[in-house]
């Protein structure tokens, strides 16, 4: 179960960025598990990864490699996390780099490596290793369909976005893929991300960049709360375009750059949430109103966590009570419980802390019934604003997360 | 669906406190869903309330009369919680207290008003007030097992709890009953809990008393982390019994009576996450070697919320990955993962940030197979602990809260 159609868009080739998929049969014979990406030199390379304790051996030594210089290949296996795997997994994940680079006589510091699926097992290498030739054959530019399905683990659908944008005559190209369809929450979760432009970027302005595209996507998520050991979101700038580097936030690029990718960001943490484990609703939570930001997000964040709330949205129920009462338990500071007023896809539900006068049940059950829900709320304190997105609880969900075994 | 038998059992008289159910046909006719407590002059009575911004009606009222005086009465329906009911559930709950004083010639700041049941419905006054006299008839010292059935909405059995003591040949009783079947999380949720003891206790260290035992049982729970509008949790020391008055912690009888009066709390505050809804396992978490107890605490809600480790545990999956992974989420600042060790009714499962090398699927599987799940962590850098209670995420949960609407 998926919410929208799911079709996935035109996507541009982004010149100096090529990718290969191929099997390797890690865990399922056939299926479509390696992916290798090729960064063309003078690229600007940055990330952002886990901040969970446990962070697996892949995403510590990617961490370490890309401190270490900009890399030039991205290897992602699926089927396996390599993860609460100690050092044998350590010694796996950097085996696999060697392997990578051996083949294009590199130091292995040049190569990334990025695992996800099951944990606590330990890594087929040998089964990797024997596929980089194929996957080394398939590098393509248009490869990035393929990549989009070659990640994918429990997701039932592959995620992409691109966009172009034309600035003083030049074109200007952003693709990205990502794959995550459950513990899906701020401060990254369950989920892998590629994002390239030919865009040439100062690396240090690119760091910014990214944080800022991930705040307002891939950290405005959430399914269940729960954040995994394996995330990463990488973002490459090859500088192929025939714009001029962008090195402040002062040059003429700067800013449609800067807006393109938190949209091709932004579509990539919608389309993890459409495909979250059992959806059947895509909700946006939107508050407005507040004293500041943060405690916008407390809010918004306390609503689309709330699994009262969650099972309400399932059963396309309009229970403004378990919405009143989510946000009344919020920890906000003096909130005047009358003030707020919550809309749901455009219709008052409450206000003045209590179901609105002018509300039918009628009315509720008809905003309800569609896949795509807005819960707007109005804490009346303030000036600032922050969305969320999330998911319903549905039997799906404990299906899936109960079947799914170590 | 519940964990154990759930059979009730002795239940004392405490002298000086009687209960009467019967039935005001408020939501299901014929059901009993009317309990009036009565209490006997020179009591002392202390109470919690709930901290969501939006309290409802009945516990705005409460909280009032108390602070004017000791009560003589409590009077708790079920079949509508009078919550987001704005003015005309002020006045409601008022018009109750009033009805319960005119029929005893006391004034109404004497009674305190419960709700519990349905959200943002007019309460049926009318009916209450015609069923009142039926339950001053019905008043009676050995009225508490009724009383456990009457508070009762979306619990599957009563909960009740009953100690004796004895110093210094003086026999001290403890009685108490609570409901509550999910919604169950630190800081009072949807639960009401009603404890009498005979003994003689001063009023401010009674205030203590209840935050102690608060603190160690309905502040431990957690079924879905949503917290309710109506909570409350009431403590009431007649001074009938033949003990001395308890004025200090130093008096004789402080000691063991704060510890009879929290095993009470405890075993109510677990008779709620038994029958918490959809529940098929009782799970304490228990954690250990922390620096502080909060970051213990901490761990231990970071793992009993997570939706992840509950539908393993739903499943009886020994998944020790995603207890690593909620673990390493939880927030605790410098965590050295190697050292953290977790076992699951006694086998170690997980050690050195990856699965134990003694540890066996079989092992882990067998230790899941009960009802009765203690999931112990050791975070080894301190010497503080902090023990949870929670359940599993079900299927029963999802149909349970996608079938009540509003």
């Amino acid at each position: 179960m998926a919410v929208g159609n799911g079709e996935l868009p035109t996507l541009y080739p982004v010149a100096g960025f090529r990718l290969g998929t191929t099997s390797a049969g890690i865990k399922t014979p056939g299926r479509k598990d390696l992916v290798l990406m090729e960064i063309a030199a003078g690229s600007t390379v940055s990330g952002v990864f886990t901040r969970n304790a446990f962070c697996a051996a892949p995403v510590q030594l990617a961490k370490q490699h890309l401190s270490a210089g900009v890399p030039s290949y991205f290897v992602v296996n699926t089927g396996n996390a390599n993860a609460g795997t100690g050092e044998q997994g350590l010694a796996d994940s950097r085996q696999t780099c060697e392997a990578v680079a051996k083949l294009t006589d590199i130091r292995s510091e040049s190569v990334l490596p990025f695992s996800t699926g099951v944990i606590g097992e330990p890594l087929a290498v040998e089964k990797i290793i024997a596929a980089l030739p194929s996957a080394f054959d398939n590098l393509d530019v248009n490869g990035w369909e393929q990549a989009a399905s070659g990640i994918m683990t429990t997701d039932t659908r592959p995620k992409a976005a691109s966009k172009q944008i034309s600035v003083d005559g030049h074109t200007v190209t952003v693709t990205g893929i990502a794959k995550g369809a459950g513990m899906i929450k701020p401060n990254m979760a369950t989920m892998l991300a590629y994002v390239a432009t030919d865009a040439a970027v100062d690396a240090e302005l690119l760091g910014r960049i990214i944080q800022q595209a991930v705040n307002q996507s891939f950290n405005r998520i959430t399914v269940d709360g729960d954040t995994s050991t394996n995330d990463a979101c990488m973002l490459v700038a090859t500088g192929k375009s025939s714009a001029p580097i962008v090195a402040t936030e002062q040059d003429t690029l700067y800013r449609p750059l800067l807006d393109a990718i938190t949209s091709v960001f932004i579509e990539l943490a919608q389309g993890l949430v459409r495909d979250g484990e059992g959806a059947s609703k895509f909700v946006a939570v939107a508050v407005e109103g507040g004293a500041t930001e943060q405690e916008c997000l407390q809010v918004a964040y306390t609503v689309a966590e709330s699994p009262l709330v969650k099972t309400a949205l399932f059963a396309s129920d309009p229970n403004w009570g378990r919405l009143l009462a989510a946000i009344g338990r919020a920890g906000i500071d003096a909130l005047e419980v009358d003030k707020v007023r919550v809309e749901i896809n455009g219709v008052l539900i409450a206000e003045k802390g209590c179901r609105a006068g002018s509300y039918t049940e009628e009315q509720g059950v008809e905003a309800m019934a569609g896949e795509e829900i807005t819960i707007a709320i109005d804490l009346a304190r303030g000036d600032e604003s922050a969305m969320v997105w999330t998911t319903d609880l549905s039997h799906d969900y404990v299906r899936i997360n109960a079947e799914y075994r170590t």
